[in-house]
């Protein structure tokens, strides 16, 4: 059933009674978003390319001194195109020419700002542990193929583009990063940042191939708003996501490769809640499908070898700061999610709510400062403790 | 509809296909709970009292050096029970019986240590921004009369007891605030801990009566583990669940009064992501029912004056850190949730997860430490910038 069932919202707008989905909907996902029509032409191309294209608006309300500030966010999930045995400059040179597809039906779709999944243009090869031929997938940021190409449809679409790879970086002695690239709508390279926690779980054996982020928590001043980027893993620590907050994000992209067996229940919460304390957009995207490789290998977990990592399950969506979300893009296919927002929510949810007012940020730095002491000793109160202070 | 839904677990149950019911809930609430089941007497007993009972299991791996630490957890929601407008002694004392009753029939379902919602004695009243007569609900943490009769019930019953109340600091130049006492089995009174963040947002006027809670984080050792508390508002503050954890918190309860219009979407996602963040269990207990007030008051949203909170959506529920959780109890009635589960299975989900050893605690408090600086610079990357630091 896993492997067949498309997603919850379809599940159940089938399955249950009008009022009741109502209901059901308004707990889950909040205030309703409402749909964003596409001209036939533009659903006809993307059935023709089998890409799930699905658009949502979510509203705010007026101002009298700020104009609204719509932004349209492409989200993209996609399949690796060749197999794995293929050569790597083929691999690579097929997705380009995939999501080059997908990228031309997203500027039809009137998108501002498209982001792709995590190492998007080479299949996710750290469940294998082996250095050869998969570091080959590694490039320069700054000027890499995978780079330049975005460069081009940036500049061609105007288009802001959020380009996550593994990154070779030469001029700090070969070393490899997770880091994702932004590039202006003008075309030029505005900056990068890296992947600040790198896990240690299940497949996910990326600690053998690059190491925790050097680059701090950068937003990105863009036309379309101030960008910030929680690669992956880094969604379970609710520091990264702050720190972005902190330093003025207003879409958080999250872009992302995940497994069912290992995460499906956290995706529809992690991102929300991020969204929903730290007052911005957050964009969930994780691949598709299960990728093969060519030699076996074992996951830690007691199982015989194997050669797949499992199934990555999509289910990309937006979250807003107002606790509402998209639906997810189907578990199973290549899709693109268009989402307008008003960029406009993100101050008039920190006013209604006061989470930053009240967030009474210099206790904490205080506590977390004293935390990280080597002697540091957790508050903990006893039966009988006279002195109830840390 | 809203008024009379009952729960989505409910209405998930009673429309969907078995096969895609187990798919919605494996994405919905992780790995499935198991049901705890209660005597005939006892069943029967909480029907008569008009107490819905829910018990479930939340299950930990074996391990070969420590044994199970199997704690059984309970969670009540309830009603005032008379008139807003009847004398304070006499409503606290119908809410005191009636607690009575439904601690009574914890015990019989054997547990260990029971949480109540906030301010759990009186009407939720901060709407009314009256100060007479409802602060005469507060009283001393350590000996006012909600204490002495949660100390008889600990002892009684030997539970631990975590009882959240509006607090009058005699010693302390007579201040009011929003305090959790944390009360032993032994009857003895272990600590308490106060309200963090308190909100100005729609009727939660709540800063009109008491300030920002002076006593940090801690956790309190009881034989059944370390709990921590979180009151209500708290529960948006990332830092506010995550200094728990540091603290060592090995279940933290979150007393809540928060009503449907305003958090609904908020409340299935936020105690969940802070069990899975902080490796920890997550009681999330929310007041139920709709409370009305004499004088009418506005909302400070342009509507007209009214004379009623809204409605508290009870929705209790357990959160694990292994991103299962249990079903919520009862949109609309008083309920008892019990939840058995192993304490074993916090450092488990560390072990497995590894969110702590990659927490980089200490990249994070020298980042807040310099964002709290009055003249702090967000960290923004412009197009055409040099130098990306910051």
């Amino acid at each position: 059933m896993a492997g067949k069932f498309e997603s919850i919202e379809k599940c159940l707008e089938k399955n249950l009674p009008e009022d009741e989905l109502k209901e059901v909907k308004r707990i889950l996902y909040g205030k309703p978003c409402s749909i964003l029509e596409f001209s036939q032409d533009i659903t006809e191309e993307s059935n023709a390319k089998k890409v799930e294209l699905a658009g949502y608006k979510i509203h705010a309300g007026p101002e009298q001194l700020r104009k609204p500030r719509t932004v349209r966010i492409g989200a993209v999930q996609h399949k690796i195109v060749l197999s794995t045995t293929a050569p790597v400059a083929e691999q690579l040179e097929a997705i380009h020419s995939r999501i080059g597809e997908i990228v031309k039906i997203a500027s039809q779709c009137g998108v501002n700002v498209i982001c792709f999944q995590e190492a998007w243009n080479m299949p996710f090869c750290f469940c294998t542990r082996e250095k050869y031929p998969w570091v080959e997938f590694a490039q320069s940021a700054e000027d890499g193929p995978t780079t330049k190409i975005c460069q081009q449809w940036a500049k061609q679409y105007n288009m802001v583009i959020v380009s996550s790879i593994l990154e070779r970086e030469e001029s700090h002695r070969d070393v490899l990063w997770n880091t994702s690239v932004v590039i202006s709508n003008t075309g030029n390279v505005i900056g990068k940042t890296r992947k600040n926690h790198i896990p240690r779980v299940g497949d996910f054996n990326e600690s053998t191939y690059y190491m925790e982020g050097n680059l701090g928590h950068p937003v990105f001043e863009t036309q379309f708003g101030r960008i910030g980027i929680n690669i992956c893993y880094g969604r379970h620590h609710p520091l990264n996501w702050y720190m972005l907050g902190v330093n003025q994000a207003e879409i958080v992209f999250n872009p992302s490769a995940t497994v069912g067996d290992l995460s499906e229940p956290m995706w529809p919460i992690e991102a929300r809640c991020a969204a929903i304390a730290n007052n911005y957009f957050v964009v969930g995207i994780n691949r598709v499908g299960t990728e093969t490789f060519e030699n076996e290998f074992t996951s830690g977990d007691g199982k015989p070898a194997h050669n797949d990592f499992g199934h990555f399950y999509g289910s990309s969506y937006v979250a807003a700061p107002d606790a509402s979300r998209t639906p997810g893009l189907s578990r199973l296919s290549d899709g693109l999610l268009v989402t307008e927002v008003d960029l406009n929510l993100c101050r008039q949810v920190k006013d209604k709510w006061g989470f930053q007012a009240t967030s009474r940020l210099d206790m904490y730095a205080e506590e977390l400062s004293n935390a990280v002491k080597p002697d540091y000793k957790p508050h903990v109160i006893r039966e009988g403790d006279k002195n109830q202070g840390q």
